[in-house]
């Protein structure tokens, strides 16, 4: 009889509530500030989001039920699968266990859906008939499009003029579940406007993107924001992978002894492994690693401060690990991956030790989703190969050191939208973009004069 | 508590046996022919193929054993799911039940692998070093690239030269799973030559593919040919579709009113239909439909004759209904469903009434693909929106009779390497394409002075 290779879990098995983790903090986390220095409040984040996301975003409450409706929308795709990924051990000779839960399931080919479909059934609950959001490489624009379709929510993605241009499929993908998607910026708004008069050939950037988003929001009717990554809400809406993934590793009668995703603005990452720590902030003994790229080395080489979390200053000043928010990104194909700041829970869990950090230079990512789609089969993301190195890693000093650990990744997504990568990557084109003191000491520029964050 | 909408089956429920419907045919097919009208012998196929798919390609046994490395292969993807469309029937409004077998979730995208990882086995047992393929759109070559690199087997996919350089994501994945993919016709071979020779700019097509691949492996070391469509052992190994769906069904307490499929060369069509043709074979009392363009009406308008798999002649006559060898399909984006003939098990249950054809146009496969995106999530093929579209006509059928049919489909691959089809439609520049009286007359003189099919 053939071995087992993956688990599934029954439409009834499914997770009905999200994992909290502010409600296990052994320190608390510093609260996001105004300009001024002032605490938000709820109120401030009325205009851009509806109250019951707010409400979610500063709740302290351990388990929040998933509401019916998103639960009937999750089944669509979820429980994901998880897998024993026995040929790639076999590749490397390596006596670890590797599993990953495949993210890349979802209609969207990511797991951005785990939140983009609570979000847009609050703001549906809430009256809200239309969202906003930005977009890169177009992952969450896709999976908010997707997400407001369901509930019947117009929706318009703002995408960076460059991707818009060289990506078209996102856009089509967009379009498909009946999204607006603009290049940004343009002349929809004051902000794209201004800019486009300085500069009319502009390739856009996520921080103008951001700011467009929201402009759009305050001076729309019924119309709120809505962001993919970084925020607590957002994090803990992707714990559902986490908490499906504990259960399918009891069927394979194991618990991991290191838990590993990629971190862009860090809610994947949160969402595999906050269920871990968890049990790590209750004794258990087990590593927990962020992988990110080499290129944007946030939580291994930037400083833990209150920064901005777009170009524009519109958003509030979040604590946390930041290459200050001028910081512009080298043009590494792992498009998800090259945001200036890491998500505040993530970012106070690393100040706590509870969490590691390892940084990924482009040239071993890629070597590392080739022989993981040579082996597993699955294309992986970009974004993905990250967490990918950093379980190839772990898994020949494994073998090195002759011990059988067992490693839990989360695979994020596929790269079948992300094609242009590995065709780059086969024609010896990539190569690897590490950041210089210099330009580290540059981009710090931009928090000067900001509050700083209090002592542990 | 929240509806089931799908059943999984875990890795231990995977079927074991490929069903062959060759031991149950109720009258004998007729056997394929070479030119001079005598019938084909093993013996003729050994340079293509390895004896032991020539075996199995003549097999009368009903049920044929999965081998274990196939098996543990299969388990990549496989038990694929089963879903209930509910979002669907509630758009419908119909009392229909809608059940789909989701193939889109393998590393290719779609049904394919399931035929290219036994072929790749077999051809490495039987001590051959490499394959060559052709390919239309992709799927084909993209999924026998995978299956190569799985079982250390080198690959060659002749890929029609338009579709080479419009549609460059699947050839990146060809190579990103180690194959070669090279555009048809090429230098590499003689009638790549020849045919460059009389015309520099020919967009290729489907049949000097065909000719370049058999000509490839007949004249080089170790190699065979792999056809991903038509012929009986590809249709077989299909078969778990349909056996893992009728286990998946019991889960839900439902057995199919009607069955339906899409068909192109046939395999997916017959891997979710075969299991159960086999219980209306056996007094079981259902109806099974082939969903076919109307730019290609083979089972709903061609006649049943012996023709050419290819336009070069190259392959044995094959009883089967036939647009003619030398049809040119008209550019629908539906590339997998442009091929002039029909599996000839189909084309024979077709010519028995066990099963019933229906003829889609383009623009009410997009118009029900819409749908489907808009409520189910995933993006279709657009190969598979045809079995989409036959789908909502029985649907809505079901709901002017008032009568709550159960209905199975097979949802044969997702659509993101296919975006620019759904983007085309929704700029309003697609059309539909039906075929004159005159164009069928003048595609089937090809098969004037052929062999006639004995009558029934």
């Amino acid at each position: 009889m053939t071995e087992r290779i993956k688990a599934v879990l029954d439409d009834n098995e499914i997770p009905r509530q999200w994992y909290n983790i502010a409600a296990d903090l052994p320190k608390p986390m510093p609260p996001p500030l105004k300009p001024d220095g002032s605490p938000v409040g709820p109120q401030d984040l009325a205009p851009v989001f509806p109250m019951n996301i707010i409400e979610q975003e500063v709740s302290t409450q351990r388990w929040i039920d998933i509401p019916e409706p998103v639960l009937e929308k999750l089944l669509m795709w979820r429980p994901s699968p998880l897998y024993r990924a026995r040929a790639l051990e076999q590749a490397l000779g390596t006596p670890a266990h590797i599993y990953y839960k495949n993210e890349g399931v979802s209609p969207a080919g990511s797991h951005k859906p785990n939140t983009a479909v609570p979000q847009a059934y609050y703001n549906k609950v809430f009256g809200i008939k239309r969202l906003t959001t930005e977009t890169g490489a177009g992952q969450w624009g896709s999976a908010l499009s997707f997400a407001c379709q369901l509930f019947g929510l117009q929706c318009r993605v703002y995408m960076v003029r460059i991707s818009f241009e060289q990506k078209p499929f996102r856009k089509m993908m967009m379009q498909t579940w009946g999204a607006e998607c603009l290049p940004s910026p343009g002349p929809t708004t004051q902000t794209g406007r201004m800019i486009l008069e300085k500069d009319p050939n502009t390739p856009g950037s996520l921080g103008i993107a951001i700011s467009e988003a929201i402009e759009d929001c305050v001076t729309s009717k019924d119309t709120r924001y809505s962001l993919g990554s970084v925020l607590n809400h957002v994090c803990m809406h992707q714990t559902i992978i986490g908490l499906e993934a504990k259960k399918q590793m009891q069927k394979f009668g194991e618990y991991p002894d290191i838990v590993i995703g990629c971190a862009g603005g860090g809610s994947n990452f949160a969402g595999i492994s906050f269920p871990f720590v968890c049990d790590k902030i209750h004794g258990k003994d087990l590593r927990v690693i962020a992988a990110e790229p080499a290129a944007c080395p946030r939580m291994t080489a930037a400083p833990y401060v209150y920064d901005s979390g777009d170009v524009a200053m519109m958003t509030p000043l979040l604590p946390m690990y930041s290459l200050g928010h001028t910081f512009v990104p080298p043009p590494i194909h792992a498009g998800g991956l090259r945001y200036h700041g890491m998500a505040p829970l993530v970012s106070h869990l690393k100040r706590l030790d509870l969490i590691e950090a390892a940084a990924l230079p482009q040239l071993e990512c890629y070597e590392s989703a080739m022989l993981w789609a040579r082996t597993e089969g699955f294309i992986p993301a970009p974004e993905t190969s990250h967490a990918i190195a950093a379980t190839i890693r772990e898994a020949k000093r494994a073998k090195e050191e002759g011990r059988q650990k067992v490693i839990l990744m989360n695979w994020s997504g596929h790269g079948l939208m992300d094609l242009t990568g590995y065709d780059a990557y086969l024609a010896g084109k990539l190569t690897n973009y590490l950041m210089s003191p210099d330009e580290m000491a540059k981009s710090l520029k931009s928090i000067e004069g900001l509050p700083k964050p209090p002592a542990l």
